[in-house]
């Protein structure tokens, strides 16, 4: 999958692949003949009927997880909105590549296969107070990287970001496109003090006056992030495939909000991992329609919650695709 | 361990193993001290704590986890409180011996090992609204049986429970113990319709018209059955070994609250592992002061809401274990 046109991109709900009601009944039934009263094993049951009508089958595997993680930088950190460097963001992608961040703890218990991709991080975006964050050409062609990272054979795709600064431009482009006051969407991100919740209120509040009314791609480009460019690009590429996704926390559920606004049929495919600390992601899911799988107070980002809420699909499928039917174990009825 | 008087129960709280403070403090420092924001892993840094204290080290770990779930049938039946006949207790028992239920498939994701442990099925309790459910030597031999199945090496251990009829001495034992309407502790179960619900609720008070004003443990003898007492004898002889408990839905936790009720620090090593459908489950627990794991709007048993926390429990530790600390990793703080 390739982008050449950011104003091209809520066409694609018409096109891209839809939910298998086939699959997602036959998945119905199958569960209604599992050893189990109907209905008890909840949203476990949930979870394997959307597997089942993104994958197509019946009977859906997740023998193949993809976990992305993008990182970028942020020229809003020049507004001093973070309380640690922008080298911090590098650094952390070292500690991912070495196999030493909470990530790669989580992806390996779950079993997930990580790969981490740093976006220009010795070039940041624009300062959105100034100027837009990044040009229309910045977004596409950090969406191609996030579409090209995609495993074509992977059965599922978790979906995470590291960028310091970047709890500010998620506040501000969830601010531009759902409105409300801007000091709603803003949280402490990584341990802001109240002095540096105050110069996040006012920076955003900026950049909304300067970059008003766009167009969701557009404010995308005007207030986002190339890490959240390329999450787009990620979870447009995984519904070309097929693949389902798990959404991880406030930042990433930010970066797609833009498609949802432009066409909410584009995150279909797409469940949330887990309910964030930040205040923010609480109000977002909301304006979106979601509930989160989990809600562990948890707020590190890196992907973190979508991973561990892997787990939780995995547990999922295994009783939907491992256990007897009544009919199978001769047991009866009422 | 073995129990010889369900009078003596209460006093185990004086002499049983405490929490290690010593080894909570060292694994809250080194939290402190790994590549991530001090609490952004929220829950999942509570759960290595409390691990790191009952373990009693600092790098606790879960290699180990056992998973018990005990079966019994109960002659309150003979009201007519369950759609299914008591044959489906010993059918769902061959069940998971042919590791073809819920529960095997969610110890296998999750990594635990699985025993079953049927207990007297073709001997029923006593109808308790005709005499006590189990004398007290029935009591003692059900926990002594539950003791006897844990493996002292485990380094966490999850348990559950079959048997049809058992949502119904659950709704009895904590309107016993901690009063309320009946109707607020009773629940469908496995699917009662509302004649059914009706026909729960006036067993009950029948039940505890006949067994007021019982101590906690004789309340058990009267009302409950011999899983859940083989379940207090499991989560006793597990706190004596230093073993952390992750304890299933209504029926598992309704089990140890004669325990709660006798002592409350006899349950300061259990963990909930899921916040059950059965709407008994949330009031049982704010009346223990507890909060689940999980909510997933599961209500099957068998302890597979605990098989699915422990999944959590081992992504928590695997964090806690493998990730580098900021002076490992070389990163800079603010």
């Amino acid at each position: 999958m390739r982008f050449e046109s950011l104003s091209r991109v809520a066409a694609l709900a018409d096109t891209l692949p839809v939910a298998d009601e086939v699959a997602r009944a036959a998945a119905a039934r199958r569960q209604d003949s599992l050893t189990k009263p109907p209905g008890s094993l909840g949203r476990l049951e949930e979870i394997a009927l959307f597997m089942a009508a993104w994958r197509g089958t019946e009977r859906p595997r997740a023998d193949r997880a993809q976990a992305l993680v993008f990182a970028g930088n942020h020229g809003i950190c020049a507004q001093g909105v973070n309380p640690f460097p922008q080298e911090v963001t590098a650094q952390m992608v070292a500690n991912f590549q070495a196999g030493s961040a909470a990530i790669n703890q989580l992806c390996r218990v779950n079993g997930a296969e990580l790969s981490v991709i740093a976006l220009d991080l010795d070039r940041p975006t624009a300062d959105f107070t100034t100027a837009p964050a990044m040009s229309g050409a910045e977004v596409l062609e950090a969406m191609n990287r996030g579409a090209a990272a995609i495993d074509p054979q992977a059965d599922i795709l978790t979906l995470g970001e590291m960028g310091i600064g970047n709890s500010t431009i998620s506040a501000a482009l969830c601010a531009a496109l759902f409105g409300g006051e801007v000091a709603d969407w803003v949280g402490r991100g990584t341990g802001s003090d109240d002095a540096g919740l105050r110069r996040k209120i006012d920076a955003i509040t900026r950049g909304l006056e300067r970059h008003m009314g766009c167009a969701p791609l557009e404010t995308l480009a005007a207030l986002g992030g190339r890490e959240q460019a390329a999450i787009c690009g990620a979870v447009l590429a995984a519904r070309a495939a097929r693949i389902p996704v798990i959404l991880d926390g406030f930042i990433c559920t930010a970066a797609v909000a833009p498609l949802f606004v432009a066409d909410p049929r584009l995150l279909d495919h797409c469940l949330v991992g887990h309910l964030s600390l930040e205040p923010g992601h609480r109000k977002l899911l909301a304006a979106m329609g979601r509930t989160a799988i989990l809600d562990f107070d948890m707020r590190l980002g890196e992907g973190s919650g979508a991973a561990l809420a892997l787990g939780i699909v995995r547990s999922a499928l295994a009783c939907h695709n491992g256990m007897a039917t009544f009919a199978d174990a001769g047991i009866g009825g009422a």
